[in-house]
């Protein structure tokens, strides 16, 4: 499994990039979401050199991201598919969508609408909600180590609560 | 501005990945969002060459995610704060951050929590909600073109009916 200079870090964001922080690796996973499950469907969409798909294909099904099924029982061809936690980056993608709508495109220019299948709707912008349904702002966050934190992850805090501390005034 | 090969996409993903889809320039846009500002915290927190940390913030400022405000008036020294268009990404790394944390660190294994700075409690997993408020999953969307649809990605849409109405029984 090939790792990256991302791999020490104890965080979940850098480690998720890791494994998905490639601009053709997320477009193949984009594509996985579109339906697309054939190799020879992916080089003519993306328009990817084959051996560098052919090695962003195995990292996804080495981190068990997509699952390759052969396409009849006893034929030497494939097609891949979206594994359960592939199929939970969704959000994160559909985000990714709407901010290009919103920031690239404008107003009234998005190339492709995400609808809701049963009614037809486009669906709510992906967003940071609260507990109690509130919606969050970057700036409405705070950050604490969690049951994962590392030695260092925890100096960090530390190092933020004390000159926290020492700008309060006394 | 640099462009990618991802620039002549119609997709708004794809056109989002072109500007933000390199590890590092993700990694700072993250350390933007702890509130880190001067080049030199961004160094040595994310441990990167001087002359590549200089480069992605130089293509995220012109790409207005952050901008570049000096620290006193007449010093010439600056920190990077997120612009709106940068703040709006937020949504986007949290979904991929709470994916690592279920995905890479496991349960109750996350190295930091993410809280509503009001209550303290966690904040909601990041989803797809339906207007009507239901949460949805990957297969429960269908796509349709756009307003900014280009000949090719109708021409997409038009392809996928066609074989869509060939394949139900007559």
């Amino acid at each position: 499994m090939r790792r990256t200079e991302l791999e020490h870090f104890n965080c979940s964001f850098a480690r998720t990039l890791d494994i998905l922080g490639d601009r053709w690796t997320l477009m193949i996973i984009r594509d996985a979401f579109y339906g697309i499950s054939r190799f020879s469907d992916f080089q003519s969409r993306l328009g990817m050199a084959r051996n560098i798909l052919a090695d962003r294909l195995e990292q996804l099904v080495t981190h068990n991201i997509l699952v390759k099924v052969p396409t009849r029982p006893g034929v030497e061809r494939f097609s891949y598919r979206l594994t359960e936690r592939g199929k939970e980056l969704y959000p994160a993608l559909v985000a990714f969508c709407q901010w290009g709508d919103k920031w690239i495109f404008g107003c009234q220019g998005e190339p492709v609408r995400i609808l809701d299948k049963k009614t037809g709707a486009p669906v709510q912008k992906v967003a940071v909600v609260s507990r109690d349904g509130r919606y969050l702002e970057s700036q409405d966050i705070t950050y604490a180590p969690g049951p994962g934190a590392s030695a260092a992850t925890m100096a960090i805090f530390e190092e933020v609560e004390r000159k926290r501390r020492e700008q309060q005034p006394s």
